[in-house]
């Protein structure tokens, strides 16, 4: 592999029923809970614009995901073939970053509220980017 | 800030005849090229299953953008009120992560061929995941 790395600095915490891995849903729309993404006051200029009812994605950090992971059973059902985890969206992968689609339910200084996140409490959050609209909107 | 920390190490790189980033287009359906992602042989078995026809989000590590702007005028027109960079796609923000959505055309080994990636050549790629299809899909 190449020796090129790259550093990620956390912006920010979910915070979330959501404690144990066994029991979060893999999908958002599989029964994720509401949630708080708890950013760091350091960038809250950058929240400027966004406002309830914003659809956004949401990028996090898995840190609790194996990197050496190359293949798994779909779903971690072993019943199914295995596939390139490029494929799949199992946490475990080179780069465990996590990509959620949600809808943003309140702003209360930098804690911005969710619905539909299936990430685990005190994930750590690298991003948030607005989903984009069609071509004549932007 | 917090000083947690975490290491990315590129997957692969983008080759493609974009190197101009003042020519670039700014969406994929803005007029951006045919490329390939160049991965590295170590993550081979990961792309198993992946084939031509397929619809990916490719995440790269914008690696030219500047990580302390947190407002800017979207799109670069002055004429726009700042917001937060939260609110736009700028690749200037605090982890510049590129977001991008691609439909795969070829995969020959370990370099796979790709439609309407808005990224210079030379761009860091991190990770490949499917674009999710509906719950019973899955």
């Amino acid at each position: 592999m190449n020796e090129t790395r790259y550093t990620l600095q956390p912006i920010g915490w979910v915070e979330s029923p959501l404690t144990d891995p066994e029991l979060a849903p893999r999908q958002p729309d599989e029964g994720a809970p509401a949630a708080w993404l708890v950013l760091d006051p350091a960038v809250g200029a950058a929240l400027r614009g966004l406002e309830p009812g914003s659809q956004v994605v949401v990028l996090t950090w898995l840190d609790r995901a194996r990197r050496d992971v190359l293949e798994v059973h779909p779903r971690g059902d072993m019943s199914r073939p295995v596939a390139g985890v490029f494929c799949t969206r199992s946490p475990e992968r080179p780069n465990p970053i996590g990509l959620h689609t949600v809808q943003i339910t309140a702003i209360d200084g930098t804690r911005v509220g969710v619905r539909n996140l299936e990430a685990l409490d005190q994930t750590p959050v690298l991003d948030i980017k607005p989903v984009l609209g069609p071509i004549d909107e932007r």
